[in-house]
């Protein structure tokens, strides 16, 4: 049977009973989800336009809309497969434009790189000058000490003929790449954020230090669930889906690398260096090992230290001699993205008190000490990415990215001024804190019912906003046009607290662990690209830290993949990486005696 | 068309109009000769026994007896596929028992080698020990400062599981193999020798420093020419061939690796180690680089520095991770072989004015004074190994290998006591020094005919065996039942004159080169096997090297190959093998202003 994936007109064959969801896997086609399939989340939302299939299950009937079904929406998970079929695929809008221009590098930072080209000429061998091919080029180089690497020695006869120039570059004193002509202005490295939810990639002019482009793609690895744990459950299940995964990251980098490409005409072999960050369990899947004893106590990874590999052995499409150094690991769940965050933050520098939240799919906190570093990770889950949120995505087109309620009025601002379709982080955050503060929301994280909210006397413009939805309470953000409304339900409303409570129970018990008290924090650094967005003001409110001076709340964008730039750009910054990974204290909150205590009064919001 | 070939049954699907030895060589059988197709040596000789066949053509009518065309004899050179076929090969038996037994290290050699294998327990990891697997796995090392290989990494976490011990194999300081249970016992590495001729593999037990076994094979590049120059020209035909020839050294390996794991029961994963040696041309070609500068002047090589290279990279059926060490070569026409021959003779340290002389394929030749040691090649041809020789065969069962003429009677002896079938390099040369001795050849190298023999009065049993040829004039060594008559012709002898010439005229020119006379010779050392089966007053009869005390001609065996055992089994020799080949002096012979003349001088027999 044949299954037509719309719009990009792919086609897959599959056999009867085969899964609709499992069988777009197959064919590459990315379906939005977050549970992997288990018919939880119904975000894998398709159209069927033509085929028969069979009557919608409960579970399609509870996280459907009874209009949606009449249209032939279904969700993919819940699908089996009997005729031929065509399957609209909604609009699917990578979160990349929001995450591109935020990889900032401290300002001092300068590039010292591995990488050099030279374009020489070879002296002719003779009877008096009966040096060999590779000792001729070396010695037209102009330091010494230079090693030829071995796979390019094939190469040097046909290089040579006729022909007493060519370029040559270097890795340190390693000669990596041998070329015809001059191509000495063609010099190019890339470093990769893998993030759990989106793989950010920055192409780097290596001669003149300068950034070329960013591409963010969502990470492929997400149609096997939204948070590492669900990754790492399915990477356990098989071989295969273990192989798969890697593949799934080696796959988005050569996409990436082909839009690099294709983009800016260069050559795949003139990328000569790469760095790579990501959380553990990204870094695991990255090199295809397995991340099941991340999932449990005690955490252990099977490595940290930095891994040098070369992209041949990668399968990566860049000059086969090119080096891949994948930054290392602190811990289970404190990865190479957090080495990146240390660097670009230049934490190991900063003078007294300083705290640093990455609130991504993971949140991990640094804390600062004059110089000491302590890490630590939550569990905060994806909720602020959109994940385990009912109208929850991320933020592209369509989502609901402010909210303010004055006088009994729900003003929204959608992404790209469109009709709001759902709701993302900065707007869950404002959202809330709005809610709190016309009392619709209580500090327990009660929402009122339509009766409580009227008996508080609160305007009929939010009380008529209140009322009972399939999955409990739920208060309207912004009506649909056709019945489609974005609401945030009591659910959603439990999933921040539990994501909120997880990150503040870390900073306080952090806190604790060196005998530190918030009130004495300099500054809080928000890094990653939701920092950016969210407003200050509503993440306080909401108590997800401490309480402090706006001012004193800082933005830095996507650290991690600027200490992958960094790391790149310079092997002394490579170098620190390492050092200062070493020097990290790791303060395990799952085990710790009073993470119970801590994590439930962070729940709660602050009175 | 199915061509089967016998006694192996293999069957190779041809077209009409194939090449039937080309035929065979895409079907990876091996079918001896020395013109590499050219109709000109005669040795492919094969029996057709069913299927049509072409009339022979005047190349065989001219190569081949009546009586062998009648039964269906033919040279698969110039036989043309017209129809299915059976063909039967001559037996083919390899040079290796020979080579076998010839491998002798120094007396006081100590291994030392970089490979060693550890049967370890890894502690738990805990809470209160979150460290890495990778850190625990090195932290129960017995020393400090080891690296994991990264692709061992992804077979961690199945090793750990429910098992708290793995072997570990490492070279040097870095970690090559994990590995269940404990193969401490288990550790092998090879040393190879690629003759131009033979390739002589050794392996090693790294445990005991014990060598367990010796296979010689046929160099398979064989089919494309007996000579270095040959397989030059034919590997810059196209980049195809210098493929071929690549991968024919590649597959030789791995058959011979094939060979050991049937003798002896080993896993191939627990190769470790090896080390490579060959003269330049073969260590280009293993390497797949072009040799092709190699056959003109200035004969500038590619590459002499020593390679390392995983088998992994170079397609070798051992442990992925196991280092390959090509030896160091000096110049376009001495190779690593010499300078395992170096290694293996201790040159360096001898006291004195002495010589080696390394008979193989090519004459190499070492002069050492006190320490000093300068090197030069001889183009001497593989005429001792019987190629351009009419009925020269190398030293296998059936060929004359001792001749000796008394009282006008010819005794010869036969390898194997086996009807003799054709002469190999040692028979040769005693055969001449006896003709010499009996005044039937003159020192210009001149056969007498019949009449001039009468006239001089000798033995009518000798005058009978003079006679004239297809090609000249030859001398019969042994009368054949059928008419196979074993006999040496007149261009057999200058054969010989050539390469003997070629050497002793190498000598002379290094000698005059540091300022030396013959007579301050300490002693001269013969490497190669041939060296060992040569009787020295032959050899002095005929002017192979100066004149010398006969207990002053010392024989040490394959020293290149037992340099490549030294270098496998002891990284101090290993290291010594690149600095001494930095050090020796080469003498280009080629275009030596005085090597004309005394390569003339040295064509003729010693009167």
């Amino acid at each position: 049977m044949i299954i037509t994936f719309m719009p990009s007109n792919k086609k897959q064959i599959a056999n009867e009973g085969d899964n609709l969801l499992k069988t777009a896997q197959k064919a590459n086609i990315l379906i939005d989800g977050t549970c992997a399939g288990k018919g939880r989340c119904g975000k894998c939302k398709v159209r069927v336009t033509s085929g028969k299939i069979s009557e919608p299950n409960d579970i399609e009937k509870t996280l459907l809309k009874g209009a949606e079904i009449g249209k032939g929406y279904r969700l993919a998970c819940c699908v089996f497969i009997e005729d031929d079929m065509t399957v609209v695929l909604p609009e699917f809008n990578s979160s990349s434009s929001r995450k591109k221009k935020l990889t900032y590098l401290p300002k001092h930072f300068v590039p010292n790189g591995n990488i050099k080209k030279y374009f020489i000429e070879i002296e002719s061998a003779s009877l008096e000058n009966q040096k060999n091919d590779v000792k001729r080029i070396i010695e037209a180089l102009p330091d010494n000490g230079y090693r030829m690497g071995s796979s390019l020695i094939p190469k040097i006869h046909d290089l040579l003929k006729n022909n007493s120039k060519m370029t040559v570059t270097t890795n340190g004193r390693h000669i990596i790449a041998l070329e015809k002509g001059d191509t000495t202005n063609s010099c190019y490295g890339i470093a990769f954020d893998i993030g759990t939810t989106t793989v950010v990639s920055m192409l780097w002019d290596l001669n003149e230090g300068k950034l070329i482009d960013i591409v963010a793609k969502t990470n492929p690895q997400n149609v096997f669930g939204a948070d590492v744990i669900s990754r790492i459950l399915y990477s356990t299940e098989s071989p295969q889906n273990l192989s798969m995964l890697k593949m799934k990251i080696r796959d988005c980098f050569n996409d990436t690398i082909d839009t690099f490409k294709k983009n800016h005409g260069i050559d795949e072999n003139h990328i000569y260096d790469a760095t790579v960050v990501g959380n553990t369990t990204m870094s695991h899947l990255f090199l295809g090992v397995s991340p099941e004893n991340l999932a449990r106590s005690p955490f252990t990874p099977v490595f940290c230290d930095p891994i040098d590999m070369t992209a041949k052995e990668l399968a990566l499409k860049m000059n086969p001699a090119a080096n891949v150094h994948l930054l290392s690991n602190i811990a289970g769940h404190v990865g190479s993205d957090i080495v990146g965050v240390l660097l670009a933050t230049e934490m190991t520098q900063l003078k007294g008190l300083n705290l640093v939240i990455d609130v991504g799919t993971n949140g991990e906190i640094l804390l600062s000490q004059d110089g000491r570093i302590i890490t630590c990770s939550t569990a905060a889950g994806p909720a602020f990415e959109g994940a385990e949120i009912f109208q929850g995505m991320r933020a592209s087109r369509g989502a609901i990215e402010r909210v303010k309620i004055e006088d009994g009025e729900v003003n929204i601002e959608v992404i790209e001024d469109e009709a709001p379709i759902g709701i993302c982080g900065s707007g869950l955050i404002d959202a809330l804190a709005q809610m709190l503060d016309t009392g619709i929301l209580d500090y327990t994280g009660k929402l009122d019912t339509q009766e409580a909210a009227k008996e508080k006397g609160l305007a009929d413009s939010l009380v008529s906003r209140l009322r009972k939805g399939k999955n409990g309470n739920e208060f309207v953000l912004a009506w649909g046009k056709t019945g489609d409304d974005v609401v945030i339900t009591q659910k959603d409303i439990r999933e921040v607290q539990l994501a909120k409570g997880a990150i503040y129970a870390g900073i306080k018990l952090m806190l604790n662990h060196i005998g530190a008290k918030a009130e004495d924090l300099q500054r809080i650094i928000l890094a990653g690209a939701f920092g950016n967005y969210i407003k200050t003001e509503s993440a306080l409110k909401i108590g997800l830290f401490p309480n402090m001076k706006k001012d004193k709340v800082i933005s830095v964008g996507n650290a991690a993949g600027a200490g992958a730039c960094m790391a790149l750009l310079s092997k002394d910054e490579r170098k620190k990486a390492y050092a200062e990974s070493q020097q990290v204290e790791h303060l395990e909150l799952s085990t710790h005696p009073d993470f119970q205590t801590e994590y439930m009064n962070a729940m709660y919001f602050p009175e």
